[in-house]
């Protein structure tokens, strides 16, 4: 019996500056009127936490090992993106997705009603099964006090032996 | 092979106001003598986590999603019964449960005299193994400076296919 | 079908003052010329986490109940032997490990360039595969303002069934 592997993700961003403001990209998705977040990138924190989470999972390093300044090609890439390239990193490591969930901790956006919307394209990115789910933290720590929000995603992957491919569950 | 899929689930809550007192509830026991936890609900962020975690690895939503305003008979339910509602939910969208694990994060309750009490009942409720361990912050954040308490939890659910129900491992 | 089990574990550590330096000891390495951190233990995160996620996911407690006061030959210990205890405790309790995946949360060290070899030490701790990724909190948090660090792990366990030991993946 082969085991599969978990892994774990947490990824960070604060809201960009009220007078250097940003369109806000998350879990894949433009959130029209929203304050965006800060970083190199786009921000999208649901997006990188997935994506760590499965480099985590496959023991392949990180965002920063792979997406760093030796890959200029990657310079301000897309959550997305960096999520449809860090599947195919761990694939080509030997490993197949179970899937990835991630949960949103933050005050803004609303994030109910985009839900099914998220996942759909993060799903797409993944090659497998995203979650995504939200919540909120009472108005403590800096994601309470709305300076910035955080992710934590876990994944499952399994390494492929002997051409007996495992499914998705 | 199927593989299991994993979720995640964080909840915070904020301590009550001293001049507002309430009960704390948490991991599904009442705790005599300690400062309760705010929120329309109990507060039990150990029960919640669980809960979400379960969600989560299902990919059917969160907390917000099954015990929102539209279900006006779940306002004021304790964590417990969110959490066998979860469980219910979870296993009639054709899941198995494999486990749950869920840590405390904070200063207050002392928590290890109570631990296989509290695991007793969440395992009853989720009608698999729950664990809960408890850890502090060091000071740090508002769990080390005592506002509130998180609680972080994972999960393993398996899709169930061709009557070859799995067995909680 | 046995299900595999899947934990989670927090540490956080403070930094130690600056009036009272300590060595750096985090994901079981020396960090020479870095500003160590507190506790009773070595204070190293990573290890503790890692640790606690084994525990959690077999459901035999945690960090306090395997090494407290009644076991004062764990006293300073370090992470790494603590790593290996607990690895030992959980497959003494009837489990194979399949993996251990940590994040470290924090500013400092700059983790990059030492992570293969803290993996290698790590993995040989825990008789299974251990790894370690990196984040930063964008500023924000007591990880963000430098304050201490905090480490995430999450883990796979399985219980051995009918002399059938599974194999890590």
């Amino acid at each position: 019996m082969i085991l599969p592997r978990t892994g774990i993700g947490v990824d960070v961003h604060a809201f960009a500056p009220l007078d250097a403001p940003r369109p806000l990209w998350l879990a894949g998705l433009l959130w029209d009127g929203e304050r965006g977040l800060s970083g190199h990138s786009d921000g999208d924190a649901v997006a990188h936490a997935a994506a760590d989470a499965l480099f985590s999972a496959a023991g392949v390093g990180d965002l920063g090992t792979h997406f760093g300044t030796d890959r200029p090609e990657f310079a301000g890439a897309s959550g997305v993106s960096l999520l449809i390239e860090a599947a195919r990193i761990v694939r080509d490591a030997g490993f197949d997705i179970g899937n990835v969930a991630v949960q949103l901790v933050g005050n803004r956006p609303k994030f109910a009603p985009r839900r099914a919307e998220a996942e759909a394209v993060l799903t797409i990115a993944a090659g497998a099964p995203v979650s995504v789910s939200a919540t909120t933290t009472d108005g403590l720590g800096f994601t309470g006090k709305g300076e910035g929000i955080a992710a934590v995603a876990t994944a499952v992957v399994v390494r492929v032996g002997d051409g007996t491919r495992p499914t998705a569950g």
